[in-house]
């Protein structure tokens, strides 16, 4: 595999799985050629005139679909880890006797544990999608047979619309649906909130597959996934277990630090004078967000701020803010709670949004960049403002990617990370995979303080007089290091063996992910 | 101008604007192929980054779309006779001294008078859409430079769809949009409901320009049109004159034969068993129309049934419906009152539909052939129900297909006409032009009786005891005839001269209109 060097000077391959690849070339840089992917025109004389598609199980509709070798399969994770579904689709794909299917799910998680054996079998060639968990410790092992390829939510949409990816078979799981393929995750037994992830699949797939386990009448309302672009719908006994696909709660936390940093956050965004009248704001479902949300909340009241928009992942938390009236709207990307789910269900103002409307970077913009702020997490962050999200300083590849590089563009960008974890320090020397430049990164809010990007000259300057504890990032590494007995020990890789790339919104490649040595 | 015999037997054009053409074919028999249209790929880093789109003026923005000499510029019909914006558009078309720009709006109206000068001057070469009035009336005289084509509302998706219309610049006028280009037409000062004609407009369009009166900040919800795919927002002073847009109330018929053929409506629809618990219907906004949804009415409240869904075209008399609980859902293709518009805002099962939805024929299914039954009009029908909806008997073109076409999919299609109308018989025995065929037309109810159509066995057999006037229909076109002494004087045509072509749901040519001799 032949590596070059990138425009952030990192070792990536310019072929993986027989795909070409263009390396990362800053960012903006890299102008894309050509036309979005053009699916087949279809016609209404192929498909029953009284609207009904229902097969009568997955294998019918695979078969019918015309599920063959070397396919590509694409799966969303809306429902997290009590995602039934997939491992019963990938069963069904070997009972059929089918090999070496690109996997393009929107992620995987500790759930799919189970298609372990479908990798080493050779049912699965590789996997395309972020890898949460016991997948990508396989991954990182250089079992695979295929190079994964990581991207982030926008990413996945760009890949799939510019026609880098061909999808030959989707299957959406729908926790609601109608026998014509409209589809809603807001309802259901199995109800995860929304489909977004599932959008990029119904519109371009050759093929594409509704499973639900709540089938109602025409018409399913709200139709988040449209039937007209449905082929066929199967009834199953069951999506997954629902208390693993949205919590009862989402709990604050209760570590001392992680509430220190919470607090760091809501003062940072009031004192450099974002908290205003109209503002907007995404922040994720971890326990460090929640308890920011909190704190922010507060801090709203008491200035009798109103915010314009915040971006969910959305919680019992931003749905208060919503329904006491300290935001106009809430538009959600994905629910985490069964409160986020039941306000996407009752309320008009908590708006359904996709990785098209939000993140998708080759589009006439996204929602992204307009927003205000956004509170982001990482696994490491270097001295020059780059992070990582996908790989642990040990080099195993642990987790995906999600929204985070399309949130980078937000107007000043906050990572909010403690300064080490378990020992190791979080703030390194160099980031073990690249994930997000550092130049899109504007604020690192660690327990221990808060550092600016030496590039945000306003946010400096909005920030002078403020009391919180503002250090160059070189102070705080450096006290980090010494708390800990010195930097992190470099990961046992092997740099000859990509086992993973890591994709940039614009479908470039940013970064690899080699091999662990065991 | 060759001209072929199509599988109707109706003499069409095989080529028109330098476009080649395939005429019909029969219902479902014309095999699609190829993939759908595909827009170029676009990149954030060309849009700002605050997803301010917003630029001066008209002018300004369709320089900056590239605006040339020959272009297609697209326009959508939802301000209806109260449309300022598309004149205003033409004149700064003009005032830039560009050319022969094939104009492709959703629909004309009388409101577009104004446009003839531009027809005269060569600024618009020609228009392919629905002509209703004076601009038709100009067409049938054979003062356009180029051959008109119509199309249904799905035949207009379709068209773009499949990439047989290619939309350089769409000029969106938005009744809310937000500087994002998010957009929707169910509130503001010229809120005319919903978008969904501007939607193939915006997916496909090379630019796309969104003007709107009625500036909000971002985020615009609903977003009935997506600003991620929007290029430029206009504000302007005035979309129109809200009076013409939509009116304040829409008026049921108060002729005794309407009212005859009305209640005749609802009593066949009751007899033929259509009238059960979850049964599905459409119907447009006519007076006789409204009428029969007021009988209709009555008589579910008297069965105690309830429909699943009815389509709209919505009036004050389906909003009442909704909001009595008669029916679970309004799937509304436009709204024809305030109260239409009010509902479709206030109302979650009042729901936002789009000629991809409802009425693409080269989609994987559509909606209207899942309605129990769907209750038209037509200015001709022939002794074969075979139908015409554009022209008059003397020939002239004056009227849009509209939704009409599409609608004939559904499960039981009624025409509902006066069986002679300035004492010119309805009912011919050749249409003077074919819209649809009569395979798909199952029921003529006129207020001298009812004829349903001799392929319907299960509907004569249904209404085998009813006490409604069934007749063939050649008795009623007898009694029509004698009674207006004799059928319809033929036009004066020029059969050698095609000012306008009828498309077919599925891109075929059905029909040719041909130039009236003055």
């Amino acid at each position: 595999m032949k590596l070059v060097k990138n425009a952030a000077g990192r070792m990536v391959p310019t072929q993986v799985n027989k795909l070409k690849l263009t390396p990362y070339k800053e960012i903006g840089k890299f102008r894309p050629k050509g036309n979005k992917a053009k699916p087949p025109i279809r016609t209404c004389a192929d498909y029953p005139d009284d609207g009904n598609k229902v097969v009568k199980n997955l294998k019918e509709a695979l078969k019918k679909a015309g599920l063959k070798d070397g396919m590509t399969i694409s799966t969303h994770h809306h429902l997290r880890n009590g995602d039934v579904l997939t491992n019963q689709l990938f069963d069904t794909i070997k009972s059929m006797g089918i090999k070496n299917i690109r996997w393009y799910p929107s992620a995987s998680f500790p759930c799919h544990e189970h298609l372990i054996k479908y990798l080493k079998d050779g049912t699965i060639h590789h996997i395309e999608g972020s890898m949460n968990g016991p997948l990508g410790r396989f991954t990182s092992h250089g079992k695979m047979k295929g190079v994964g390829i990581l991207r982030s939510h926008g990413g996945r949409y760009q890949a799939v619309q510019d026609g880098e990816v061909h999808i030959d078979i989707a299957v959406i799981a729908a926790p609601t649906a109608d026998p014509f393929g409209n589809a809603t995750g807001d309802r259901g037994p199995a109800a995860c909130g929304l489909l977004g992830f599932a959008l990029a699949d119904s519109e371009y797939a050759d093929k594409v597959v509704v499973a639900t386990d709540n089938l109602v009448p025409f018409p399913c309302v709200p139709w988040q996934i449209q039937g007209n672009n449905v082929d066929f719908v199967v009834e199953v006994d069951t999506l997954g277990d629902p208390s693993k696909i949205v919590s009862g709660t989402t709990q604050v936390t209760r570590s001392p630090d992680r509430l220190l940093i919470a607090e760091y956050v809501a003062r940072f965004i009031e004192d450099a004078g974002i908290l205003k009248d109209g503002f907007s704001m995404q922040a994720g479902a971890g326990g460090t967000n929640l308890a920011f949300a909190l704190f922010l909340k507060e801090r709203m009241k008491a200035q009798g701020v109103k915010a314009r928009f915040i971006r969910g992942g959305s919680t019992q938390y931003l749905v208060q803010m919503l329904e006491e009236g300290l935001t106009d709207y809430i538009l959600d990307g994905q629910t985490f709670d069964l409160e986020g789910v039941r306000s996407m269900r009752e309320n008009a103002n908590h708006v359904n949004t996709s990785p098209f409307t939000s993140y998708n970077f080759h589009g006439k913009g996204n929602f992204a960049s307009i927003v205000d702020t956004a509170v982001l997490g990482a696994t490491e962050v270097d001295i020059n403002f780059n992070a990582n999200v996908a790989t642990h300083s040990d080099g195993y590849l642990l987790h995906g990617i999600g929204g985070w590089q399309n949130c980078l563009f937000s107007k000043c960008t906050i990572l909010a990370i403690p300064s080490f974890r378990d020992r190791i320090p979080v703030i390194v020397d160099e980031v073990t995979t690249l994930c997000g430049p550092g130049e899109l990164i504007d604020v690192i809010i660690t327990e221990r303080g808060i550092a600016i990007n030496p590039k945000r000259k306003d946010l400096l300057k909005a920030v002078k007089n403020s009391d919180l504890p503002i250090k160059p990032i070189k102070q705080i590494y450096e006290e980090v290091n010494q708390l800990c007995g010195g930097a992190p020990a470099k990961p046992k890789i092997n740099k000859n063996k990509v086992v993973a790339i890591i994709k940039w919104v614009d479908g470039t490649v940013i970064d690899s992910v080699f091999e662990v040595k065991q």
